[in-house]
């Protein structure tokens, strides 16, 4: 794998990447400030997919693909918490965040999150969907 | 309140900032990307503050802080994942982000988090402290 692990066990991070329930999203406004969301996502190779959510659309939804036509840097945080601090752990993949437009790639995305979400197969998310080309991985401990 | 509170229900979006045992800290790098870590914090008014990590200091454990130095601009976000989607929920401040530099407030600060975090008495912060000032305050649904 050509991408940067600094100290990262691949496989773990893989793994607790792939199979966490939610992960968190930072993309970057024009005003330089971070936004930031819970999403729902899956991990697919070296691209991590994400719909925009069912509710209706308005223009706070959009913020993140509004933000990534202006500066593309995206970050996904997946952790988990313990009261037992020796249990704490984290993984981040930092890359590059578009719009999916290709209708193959697009069907593709919506699949792959179908099958990690039951829930999207009452409600297949009718929004945009995000890619992030994944750059680097790391990792806590 | 004069803060910016667009569609929140301030007394439920404090309380839940307030209660979570781990939020998640976004702050921007010079080059413009977001860095984004989870975090233990606690809520004073319209403060929250947080511990850099009893771990061994390294440049990587300050990144947040050399962030605000450029980029005062930090979010902090608290949500709630369940299989159930309609039971999902969301609060993010956001406001501008600095080193607590005074000591009273220091002192303030880790007695606050030692009292929210009972893992803080055996092992106190050694680090610096962070303190978000917080400008807006925004929930989903």
């Amino acid at each position: 794998m050509s991408l940067y692990c600094e100290n990262v066990d691949v496989h773990t991070a893989r793994q607790r990447i792939a199979t966490a329930r939610v992960g968190h999203l930072a993309t970057v406004t024009p005003a330089n400030r971070a936004h930031l969301v819970p999403c729902c996502f899956v991990l697919d190779g070296q691209v991590v997919y994400s719909a925009i959510d069912a509710k209706p659309k308005s223009s706070r939804n959009l913020r993140r693909l509004q933000n990534l036509m202006f500066n593309s840097a995206a970050s996904l945080l997946v952790d988990h918490y313990d009261e037992d601090w020796t249990k704490l752990w984290w993984v981040r993949v930092d890359g590059n965040g578009r719009t999916v437009d290709d209708n193959l790639e697009l069907g593709h995305a919506l699949d792959l999150l179908s099958a990690k979400y039951p829930q999207y197969e009452q409600t297949p998310p009718p929004g945009p969907v995000l890619a992030i080309e994944i750059e680097t991985w790391r990792m806590w401990p």
